[in-house]
């Protein structure tokens, strides 16, 4: 199920900023106010959308099921934080609204981060790897962590005890 | 292709530790040293294999693909270095000869990393997450870095041009 938005998925397809180009980002428009990913914030608060005049998701290697791998890490400590799974949408999205959107593989829709539990992301940094074949999302990390257990970070056990 | 190796994988096959569990690591065997994994090294060197007695890889969730998604972080900087994927038997591997192993799935064969670049990897804790579908695996990283394009990390590109 795909959450109602107020406008089609544009992944792939050129913005006006020219040929091959998307653009990403920027102040909030008219139509984004209304079911985009902005709302998911209410206000705005500390989201911080990454604006790339040049961003160019076909970059991004996505598998067969359309989804890439995605790392989140707390942007100041460097604490790997989860890895989840965004499609086209999620990234844009999240690169859009400075939050975090997932594809969710076992409920088959789109989640934003936090949402439910106010234990929010803001994103502060986006990059793939040499393949596009993995993103890396840097956060600020609301709340008690990232993990649905309560933990700050979803690997909290070890090989060797030491988790 | 499968390396050579001296003996048969034995994920999922109970040790003498005890029922359900695998026993990890350890004093090398006699058996290890003719093409196991601890051969890629040479002698061990910095290698820490880790060893658990109660490690049971039955935590890890393999996907539908035998596989797991692995991130590799540079243990003392926590920069995420690279993503790569590891069945059970690279696990296995990386646990017991303290470098890390992959299952690659372009040339489905797996693969020591630094092996043939030299730029090796030290294992030095590996953890996996609440739903047992992703491995964090910290590293001493050897010599430019982890990257195939001499960068340091896979992920020196960003949206937004700060990569």
């Amino acid at each position: 199920m795909s959450p109602a938005i107020g406008r089609p998925a544009r992944s792939g397809v050129p913005a006006a900023g020219g040929p091959g180009r998307i653009v990403l980002g920027g102040p909030p428009r008219a139509d984004d106010r209304a079911g985009g990913p902005g709302d998911a914030d209410g206000p705005v608060g500390r989201a911080r959308p990454v604006v790339d005049e040049a961003a160019d998701l076909s970059d991004i290697a996505f598998g067969p099921d359309g989804l890439v791998v995605t790392v989140v890490q707390e942007f100041a400590t460097r604490e790997v934080l989860m890895v989840a799974h965004m499609d086209a949408e999620a990234l844009r999205r999240t690169l859009e609204s400075g939050r975090t959107w997932f594809w969710s593989r076992s409920r088959q829709e789109y989640w934003c981060k936090g949402e439910t539990s106010g234990d929010r992301q803001w994103v502060r940094k986006v990059s793939y790897d040499c393949d596009g074949d993995a993103v890396l999302v840097e956060v600020e990390q609301d709340g008690r962590g990232a993990c649905h257990t309560g933990a700050r970070t979803c690997f909290y056990r070890a090989f060797g005890g030491e988790g």
